[in-house]
């Protein structure tokens, strides 16, 4: 395989600002892609004609080649198409992809949560037709933060990124190239093993719906890692967990459990982690409506529950989570979320 | 009917401190028991020979004719015999007062959550041999908090305490003499009406749970009042309303809303009461181990839940809420609750 030369980040939040600046300081030509309506996300950048980057990856200022709202520029001559937007845009993206594609064009999405599912359900004929991959990851590779305008900081660069590919048979020639910029990238077995491992999931929103009371009375003076991790949350978290660990065993992989992921991501273990985040750890969430309920929930433990329902594994505290968290957000996360159905697995 | 003019009072807790005193006060003669071993519970009444007692109910110093942990003494020639335990209690109750009742006594469960049902299935052969009553009412009398040794305040008397009877033919002939004593009695259909009618039981779990994470980070330093019930804790406890409701509407009895229990309790809104307990409210809980959760989940909940499930009334929330506070405590609260089945309703 050649060396990764041009690519396309598709969503400019903080993974975006990070992983654009970085790879653009890795010598990697970078088109940066915002949704039109997000346009704000990108302004300063194309004002100062790049980003600057401080923290634990490539640090300087990158000029960024090209920042768009054309995602048909975006996407022109790159051999890869880094997607980093919210799990909630993923469907809308694939849609926006298809027949937009080139040959052999590799798909990359980061804490998918089964968004890589998504990209091979939707975008099936181009996949056989072009010779495409869809890669997922686990996670971002940086944890990070916009500091100011075209301005983002790396406090952390993750290990242990499990990658899925599709189709699977390519794991190793797809992985080869993309491990010489994220040189922590493991191989899963198959891309339906990463949709499980986006820690986040049982992370977020058990903290923020455990302690939504606070988090309405504070007004938002909450500390999500500093207040919210008390005995009742992780015992509700590991209940969780083992609930996710049941689906993987029934698709005959090898469970990990949150703190095996954690020990894998970070080389520490869950307890340290939330030890660690009580001082680093950003403040929020200051709604319900926040992504850790609106993405976490409807994206992630929809799909999971969903998944077991499939199986026939009961995932009763999952399930409680979601409906609770329907009636808060006056939704139904069971019919608008990602599911096993939505993602073609019925 | 007679008037009433010996009773035995069962509980020795803030409830039993007022209903001891005030009844006493109102010239009936009155057996306070308690539980062997809650006698700490007891201890300063017999050393000050009674209960004084301040408030809105009949005020003073009363002389409580008999102070015991001896069930079958504090039961003796009385007509009516008062249970203000925790509902946790009632099975045992009712099993230590089988084959000692004494011909035509009346049993008054307060905020009994179904537990004048507990008392019929295991006293059904008492209560044809001796001809008994059974009475279960949605609530205390009183709202009251001991506030020293042998020292009870009331702050509030409440009205429209609906009351079912079983049998249910006498209800009329029943409630005719307790009326003399709570003139705010309210005939309900039956005795099944009013086990969905404690109104703690939709308020107190939902604000604890969904402030778990405050409660433990405060270590206890929460006012549930003040701080508990935010929009989302109104949304939550507004859906297992509807559950509750549907219900009743199933077992084709008029179903009343949380806010028409408040209008019929106080004479004013939910919202109303809501705000006024922002002052009054007092501090806890204090854990996950809370009678807000082990009693008023465990209890009230599972009955509703099981109740729905026997009757093919889906109660998503409900069963929600009683997932994840079996979790956090370590529980099965669908085995130990208070079940459908467990009443005798299967």
């Amino acid at each position: 395989m050649t060396k990764i030369k041009k690519v396309a980040v598709l969503g400019a939040g903080n993974g975006g600002h990070a992983m654009a600046a970085d790879l653009t300081l890795a010598g990697i030509s970078v088109n940066l892609f915002e949704f039109p309506e997000f346009e704000q996300n990108i302004d300063p950048i194309k004002k100062r004609g790049g980003i600057e980057i401080t923290g634990v990856a490539r640090t300087g200022f990158a000029e960024i080649k090209s920042v768009t709202t054309n995602l048909e520029e975006a996407i022109d001559g790159v051999s890869h198409i880094m997607v980093v937007t919210q799990s909630l845009a993923h469907e809308r993206l694939a849609k926006d992809l298809r027949s937009r594609l080139k040959e052999n064009q590799v798909i990359v999405i980061f804490a998918g949560s089964g968004g890589g599912l998504v990209f091979v359900k939707i975008l099936k004929d181009d996949i056989k037709d072009k010779n495409l991959a869809i890669v997922e990851t686990i996670t971002l590779p940086y944890a990070c933060r916009i500091k100011g305008p075209a301005l983002v900081n790396v406090s952390r660069l993750i290990r242990g990124i499990l990658a899925g590919v599709f189709p699977a048979k390519w794991t190793h020639q797809i992985l080869k190239p993309l491990l010489e910029i994220y040189p922590s990238m493991m191989p899963a077995k198959h891309i339906l093993e990463v949709a499980f491992y986006n820690p986040n999931v049982l992370l977020h929103p058990v903290a923020s719906l455990f302690n939504i009371g606070r988090i309405e009375y504070s007004k938002g003076e909450f500390y999500l890692y500093r207040e919210g991790f008390t005995p009742s949350i992780l015992k509700i978290m590991d209940a969780v967990d083992r609930e996710k660990m049941a689906i993987l065993e029934r698709l005959g992989l090898k469970p990990l459990s949150l703190n095996e992921q954690f020990m894998l991501r970070y080389g520490e273990s869950l307890d340290k982690f939330l030890e660690k985040m009580k001082v680093l750890g950003s403040k929020g969430p200051f709604s319900a409506k926040h992504r850790y309920i609106t993405e976490d929930v409807q994206i992630g433990m929809v799909f999971m529950a969903t998944m077991g329902r499939e199986l026939g594994v009961k995932t009763p505290v999952l399930d409680s989570i979601i409906n609770v968290c329907s009636v808060i957000n006056d939704a139904d996360y069971w019919k608008t979320g990602r599911t096993a159905e939505s993602v073609g697995l019925k």
